[in-house]
């Protein structure tokens, strides 16, 4: 391990987050909310000073190998979610500091879990912060970095690989910060464009920010107790729409600026994506019909709620832990589906379940006729047979990941259903699960034991397992 | 396909089951049942006349390739299934055809769930078929048929890798007819072993027969509404020792009966199977002693219950659905860990979790020394790469299989650890679930659709996937 870089970067990383928590400073001196100001700016001055202690000294070397990537991404995020937490409690509004970390973590890899009982009790300072950092997290931080700072030249395609979620990671440009760059922008452009139709709906210019920073980040944290519940139809939909668009993979935006809207659904992921949504909608506004009084009702909360699950955002409109069996199964199923690869979406990313349902065809074929030789193909290309390999990888190291996570959570005694959902709902960056953490509860029920598990689920679903993982094995600490 | 092998085999399949059913006849006729013997020797008639006619015309050619092997396999369990379920129906045990057929694959795959609420209505014939189909399937009825007849020379060992549990199936001697031999000698042996011990706890021979089959097979049928509950302390012992054998490979017999027992210690599957056991057991002891009066009972129901669901028996001593949550988390996750390759128990077997443990350390190495060559090794030999991707997506095909039946039968409406767990104990052969489908409970309260959906589970579970999914692929159908 070459320290000194991963040092270097970690240092940077908290000098980036000095400045974003200066926005929250300036919300709460708008709103007049002057302890709460305060304790932001407070953070911040921590921030620059540690960042700047810490990234003083230049690194001994600038090798960044994969490890180093890994490195840099799994422990980036845990500094930048511990900082972040500490104006939450300096400022009152979470006093316990593994409550407030819980809310960091879960608004920086986007999951939207909360253990705050009365979401309206907080300041706005606190309000705008928890939905920040779901912008923050959405994108990534690294790939913020990589936009703006000429780091390190070429190696920086670790951080990258490390950070950004699917199988196999593409540049979009020769150059990395090139394609950082261009993916940043067409987040702010989507992030522009829907905080402007929600004001134009109706929404004052607070409510509209932080709604977006939840919708674009696939986020999921609300700023009133019934989420996106109390807005009106129309905005509702205009969210929904965003949340799916913001679980296509950016991919196909580039493709768009390019004027090649041809190949947007070229891309096998993207179809597949658009289908599940539409049959899974289609098929629980069938089962809560009678629940509503008209159609339209029940089509506009099927739609949010697939598409809030799918993309896992997490946002409710109805408490859908109140729904028919058959709608809570095909949301469950839905957690595991994920968005799309190259999205701010979380979950197994449906290009995997592609290549899986494809290597299972293979597989069988192959039983059949046992001298074919069968390549799998994506989007007209054969997938390497390394990219097949880790994705079996992936799957299986997630289903341990979960089992293991739900058998450490039971030891608070809460049922089988809660417990299942709970992990299923961090680990795939969620937010609200079944039963008592369901849409109308929160997750201050469990022990703090049982949150730290969870917070690791939030950030190994955010990081994509591997990261996390590395951080637990001794011959990654050893130096070169 | 060759149809003409298949349809010779089965033929053969049904005639092997008419001499199975004169069994049950027997002792309906012991006891005084008339109708229920009468029952039991129709159907065995039944039997003998459509096998004569199916396989009364040779098979034109003798060629049976793998997809031979998985159909035969597959539609012989299929058909031996639905015969098997005819004298229920007959003697009016269980008038139903849905639900007679539903127990009959419970008891051929070793499963043990079951639809009655009141076992102890039955007829001792019943009982003694219900009891008898586990120990047939326990071994398989394949291998029971390549023991006794010299079938088709060579290439029957297509058969016996359809039939046989584990990711990679070996013969224990050269010749498969020998390799059968072996294992039913075992079989019988250990059979033989434990109704005698059974016998002299204080059982009659009726009870110590059909428990002894629940037991080797890794069934769970029992002959009364408690279970083993009602049976001494002594008599469970016993049987808990028992069914942990049942979970061994049977490699480790052939070892002890060539005189080799340092060998069986060197199996690594054995020495995980049994570490997961002791460790199980006593985090469970731990967990459940307040609710018992003494440390022993504790030890006694907990060694019991995890020997009764690592090996996919599902016999219970204890309510454990009203234990603490810790343990039946840990219950649930036994479940899918299953016992070792080459048993007669279920799940997806240990070796399989080694091999995918191995992987994930492999994985994790070449993402910090990623020109590092390591081949996974077991028990001092490396693993093919074959089994290794072939170990992967049995592991993914599971928990699709496992997704999309609970997505079915959760139209019926119960709840979310309900049909969790009854997919988790079907898929698995283990037999009880929690909550509704608890070891107090039955499956009754399913609809005829779901019903149908955990027949393809327990028979997809007991053949190990493939072997049922190849039948749903067209061109498995296709003539030569």
């Amino acid at each position: 391990m070459n320290f000194s870089i991963v040092r270097f970067i970690l240092g940077w990383i908290l000098k980036f987050e000095s400045v974003f928590l200066l926005l929250p400073a300036l919300v709460g001196l708008f709103y007049g909310e002057q302890r709460a100001s305060g304790s932001y700016l407070i953070s911040a001055a921590l921030c620059l000073l540690v960042g700047f202690l810490v990234s003083f000294k230049p690194p001994v070397s600038r090798q960044l190998y994969m490890r180093e990537g890994f490195a840099c991404v799994a422990l980036g995020w845990l500094v930048m979610s511990i900082f972040g937490a500490v104006p939450f409690v300096l400022c009152g509004d979470i006093p316990s500091c593994t409550d407030a970390l819980f809310e960091t973590v879960s608004g920086f890899t986007t999951t939207g879990a909360s253990i705050l009982t009365d979401v309206e009790a907080l300041t706005h300072a606190s309000l705008f912060w928890r939905s920040f950092t779901h912008w923050v997290g959405g994108m990534g931080v690294f790939v913020f970095i990589m936009a703006i700072l000429p780091l390190m030249g070429g190696s920086t395609m670790n951080l990258m690989r490390a950070e950004s979620p699917g199988p196999s990671v593409g540049k979009l440009v020769p150059r990395v910060m090139d394609t950082a760059k261009i993916l940043y922008g067409i987040y702010l452009g989507i992030t522009l464009l829907q905080s402007i139709l929600l004001c134009i709906c109706g929404l004052d210019l607070f409510e509209s920010l932080t709604t977006t920073f939840g919708t674009v980040g696939t986020g999921g944290f609300g700023i009133y107790n019934s989420s996106i519940g109390g807005f009106s139809p129309v905005v509702q939909n205009v969210i929904t729409v965003f949340m799916i668009l913001s679980g296509i993979n950016y991919m196909a935006y580039f493709y768009l600026l390019r004027r090649e809207p041809r190949k947007i659904f070229a891309i096998e992921e993207v179809r597949w994506y658009l289908a599940v949504i539409l049959a899974s909608a289609l098929v629980i506004c069938a089962n809560i019909r009678p629940l509503y009084g008209t159609l339209g009702e029940a089509l506009r909360h099927s739609f949010f709620q697939v598409g809030s699950i799918i993309t896992t955002t997490g946002y409710s409109t109805a408490d859908f832990d109140a729904w028919p069996m058959l709608s809570k199964t095909i949301l469950v199923l839905l957690m595991f589906c994920g968005a799309c690869a190259g999205s701010t979406g979380g979950g197994i990313k449906v290009s995997r379940f592609v290549i899986l349902f494809k290597t299972i065809g293979r597989e069988l074929s192959t039983m059949i006729h046992p001298r074919l030789v069968r390549k799998i193909k994506m989007d007209g290309h054969s997938v390497p047979q390394e990219v097949v390999r880790s994705t079996h990888v992936y799957i299986s190291v997630y289903f341990i990941l979960l089992l293991a996570s739900m058998l450490l959570i039971s030891v608070d005694g809460h049922n089988f259903t809660t417990n299942f959902t709970a992990v299923a709902a961090t680990l795939n960056n969620i937010g609200p699960g079944l039963d008592l953490v369901g849409p109308a509860q929160n997750f201050a029920l469990y022990s703090a034991f049982s949150k730290y598990v969870l917070i690791f689920d939030m950030l190994a679903g955010r990081l994509e397992l591997f990261p996390m993982l590395i951080l637990l094995l001794p011959s990654c600490w050893k130096k070169y």
